[in-house]
């Protein structure tokens, strides 16, 4: 179970749009389509961190771990937005940080913490993170992200 | 296959957040996620029509059904408005036209015509169309609508 | 609205799995799930006409038309099956009937019509029908599909 | 990252279909699809725990928390199986161990665990979990579940 975070550091926030069919059989959006928000966070956040450049059909990277908390339920007609950074780094992979959070009322529906890695989709195998994307995140984040390898090395 | 209709007719438009999981092998929007759009714009249409006192967990219509084309593949980063408004009224059921297009580039994307019959979920069979939709209609639409009631009686 | 095809016709047959996510907030399978259904009995069908080589990373077809009658409600608990045949073929296109049906009561849920054009995803065009998928089309059905160019020809 | 427990322990087994669409733009089947196949093993056990007689208009759980490792890529064509079992109990919730395995190579595809609530959709809250799915559970998994409590008691 994951904690509530600090908002204020969240530089990127992106408002999603809910559909009629994310609605389940409870009236809630389904717990499903809480990572489809999350994985179009990502994207907007990697569009931002790369000035609008993305190459969508040059995916690098892949998830290899999603845990996500379900604090409070979503319903049609909420106005929910997901604010999305980067925590922490390592050689081959980082973490995002991510909540949903309900516009007007400001409750936190859900928190969620993916590991991706850096990927070759050709090789398909795991590569070095590239020093452009470390560059990129750092300059976006403002330092504020966790190098694991230099922890590791102390 | 249906027609490009006249866009200045429709009153009631909306933009549509395309999700990074919409996208398929071919790197378009997948065919099957049009009709979460067409949805979603069913969805703001009744609201507006109703003045915003749209009841979600009382849903009182059913799809009969659907015929759409697909003219323009639709790529992620695109911004996609879906256009939709009634057409004609009949009986117990109403038919609905709606478009998909590209705001920038005006690019029509695809036309959906869908039938719709007012139905009693509690006894699930299909009602007669209640008088106040029918004027919630007219009115929206500034009475430009058929009724296939008045040409049949002809 | 399609009416009820002769069953008969059809040797292509798959059960579909409902996933617990499909149903929305009636408790029905929502009404955009089945064009997967029919997506999912499509790829089968490609399949089984090309006698298991069919390579899913070269898609050489795209939809321009849906026209899907619903019949019946899906429920969760149900055994859903999805018949696929070609009909009739064109120069650079050919249509699809498809039908989900109960396989317990033989209920009918839900009738289409797909109209499938041949697509060079390279130069993003449509392109004629290559004479393999005719001879492989016309073997599977038994020659059991109308050939709209010798009917204009005529 | 979880790792990938020991399958013998596993009762409830269930093969999931791939759809056309739910593959991405990578080829692979999306990220956000698992949570529909493990939803699905989840309905599948609950079920087999309650002898059939599981009413899915009466949703008494929700989920707390989900944590899931993405191992290898899951392609179309693959036969996919869901393994669940529950390794956990509380005073309210309880954890479900789910893998995704490839039937023919063995190969797991990915491993996720589940904290879910008992819920009272109503009062909409959380309550104690009924003794009867205690003892359900319990006889479904040959007393092979750790119950939190009396951990805790000592």
């Amino acid at each position: 179970m994951l904690p509530v975070p600090d908002l204020s550091k969240f530089r990127c926030k992106l408002p999603v749009q809910l559909r009629f069919n994310d609605i389940d059989i409870l009236g809630h959006v389904n717990n499903t389509v809480y990572f489809s928000f999350y994985d179009t966070g990502k994207a907007h956040y990697f569009n931002a961190v790369k000035h609008g450049t993305m190459d969508w059909q040059k995916v690098e990277t892949v998830i290899a771990n999603v845990n996500c908390t379900y604090m409070s339920p979503m319903f049609f007609g909420e106005e929910i937005e997901v604010y999305t950074r980067c925590i922490s780094m390592s050689e081959k992979s980082f973490v995002l940080l991510q909540v949903l959070r309900e516009k007007n009322t400001g409750e936190v529906k859900s928190v969620c913490e993916t590991v991706m890695v850096c990927y070759d989709p050709r090789r398909r195998e795991s590569i070095q993170m590239p020093e452009q994307w470390r560059k990129d995140l750092y300059e976006y984040e403002r330092h504020d992200i966790v190098d694991v390898r230099k922890h590791m090395q102390k």
